[in-house]
């Protein structure tokens, strides 16, 4: 199995993240990920890791808004020649926003500090003057595994770092700056229908948000229940699609303590609802952060549920895009997702 | 001259604030800054130094929606109670938001960290126990203020704190919960057109939202232009009302460095839009973070230019309400709001 994956992610090294309460925490979205990714896909046997093909800006222009591609290009830039209130810049590595836009502002700011509360929806996606490199290699992962498909693989793997199921059209969040999935699945939808399923703990927003008014692209999202986490403001079962895309969203919100029976009753009615809409290809939003023990999450699935999705989303016999979304139990990561994958196994 | 203050506000008094970049720092809107105006006032003679009258909600309910009182109310309990990610409000005695809603979200969390992000535009309105208790004493003062001056005084102040021209009808932000100048002009109007002019240093953006398409309340307000300077999302020379409020909101952005001279040419042209309007009574929201060397602003406003400010207002003729807003360099934040309080003098 192709493993698209670039070095470039390391440079995307945040020094801290904020959680509610204003509380610093190092980045639970950091490099050791994909070492031991890496790591565990190194004993299988049949993991070709591989460097991404660059496919310029066009794919990542079908799905990002040009004015966010060209924030997120130039916003480090910018922060460290504004130098932000009281010259914090100077003190600080990493772009944070402070000020969000409520309802009703009707201004767009000039200062980098406006624009990014304008681009940002939490204070989960720092950004450093690595950044943008990493996310447009990362989404170079992804696209390279949409074209083996696209060109007759039955998968392939796009270790993605950072992840990008969060981010939409014209907003970063939670972890994300490009949504990988969601420009696979766009370069995919060229050649037929295209269904994405999004298993990590937190809602894909960004990926609903997206694709929420198209007819071409099916999208649905196993989560925690979005009324009580992350990212709290999408998510919900009713959001169902709208005009040509209306019935073309699912959002499955499942409570805490969920466990490998409930999980997977709501995964095979995911599974039902794809083979329905009958795609000619898949992608996978392959978070593990439902794993038990997750420290970002309260779910209770087991390494042995996480093998059982992946051979639920096999059975569906279709060329399928597996990409890296979250995950933060790094003892179990690289396990967890070679579990995922080994349905597919050697393919 | 009355001045309404509370004691109420010591309680609210959080340990820290975020700037953007993520650095925490000691929060600027802090009680000291009553201490130094109370003393300052002290000296002059003319000061009563009064507390507030309870009015109960219903005049705070004419301003503020339903549903954000009730989330300021019960928000710090619920904190606790929940705990958030990682049982974090046991480490952290301050609510903060970390997620806001994207662009195009559509549910309502449950959550109280969820509802932290949707009832709040930024990083600069912790909320603690104190919180709700010391916004309500507030705006008593304002509204005692507002009933001296519609019963016949020629002006009284409002010694405010927390202030509260950047909270909206429905959200707190910039140290601001409930929007105490808006709760007094909303009262005054009872009895007339009130005309609302605001001169602190940022764009008092909740009072422009509350009042936008109100047709009895002329709203001007002279600011750091908003395309650098928080709040970002309002406060644009082209926003000037909508519908019955159509051309009765007015904003002066002005650049780094203003002086005197500058100041005081866009004050008179705002004082001759309300002597257009012709209004029954006048609401001040006086920042002094106008002043030069305050630490949050880039003005060049002199203790002269304060002095002029508050003559420009007098000479209004007006029945006038002066509430408290912000204003940062404590060494000269009582000298200045006597400077400014002095052309009303002993009245």
């Amino acid at each position: 199995m192709k493993v698209y994956y670039s070095e470039a992610h390391r440079g995307h090294d945040a020094p801290f993240e904020i959680l509610e309460g204003g509380v610093s925490v190092p980045v639970f979205e950091c490099p050791e990920r994909m070492e031991r990714i890496l790591a565990a896909l190194a004993t299988t046997g049949w993991a070709e890791v591989t460097p991404p093909r660059d496919f310029g800006l066009e794919p990542v222009r079908a799905v990002h808004a040009a004015d966010y591609l060209h924030y997120l290009q130039t916003a480090y830039a910018d922060w460290q020649a504004e130098g932000g209130q009281l010259g914090i810049a100077t003190l600080s590595p990493v772009l944070y926003p402070a000020t969000f836009p409520p309802r009703r502002g009707r201004g767009k700011p000039r200062s980098v500090v406006g624009r990014a509360g304008y681009y940002t929806m939490d204070l989960s996606a720092p950004i450093v003057a690595g950044t943008y490199p990493a996310a447009a290699a990362s989404a170079g992962c992804a696209l390279s595994a949409a074209e083996d498909v696209a060109r007759g693989d039955r998968v392939a793997f796009a270790l993605c770092r950072p992840p990008g199921h969060h981010a939409g059209c014209d907003y970063a969040g939670g972890y994300c700056y490009l949504n990988n999935a969601a420009i696979a699945a766009r370069y995919l939808a060229r050649r037929g229908k295209v269904a994405v399923v999004d298993v990590d703990y937190h809602a894909g927003n960004g990926t609903q948000d997206i694709f929420y008014e198209a007819g071409d692209v099916l999208t649905i999202s196993i989560h925690a229940d979005p009324a009580r986490q992350y990212p709290y403001f999408m998510g919900y079962a009713d959001e169902t699609g709208e005009g040509p895309g209306a019935g073309l969203h699912r959002n499955f919100p499942l409570p805490p303590g969920t466990g490998d029976a409930a999980y997977l009753r709501a995964l095979d009615e995911a599974l039902a609802l794809m083979r329905t809409f009958g795609p000619e290809s898949v992608v996978v939003s392959a978070g593990m952060d439902i794993y038990a023990g997750d420290p970002l999450g309260d779910f209770a699935v087991t390494a042995e549920g996480i093998r059982a999705i992946g051979r639920g989303l096999a059975a569906l016999r279709r060329p399928t895009v597996v990409v890296m979304e979250g995950g933060y139990n790094n003892e179990a990561l690289g396990e967890n997702v070679v579990g995922l994958l080994s349905a597919f196994g050697g393919d």
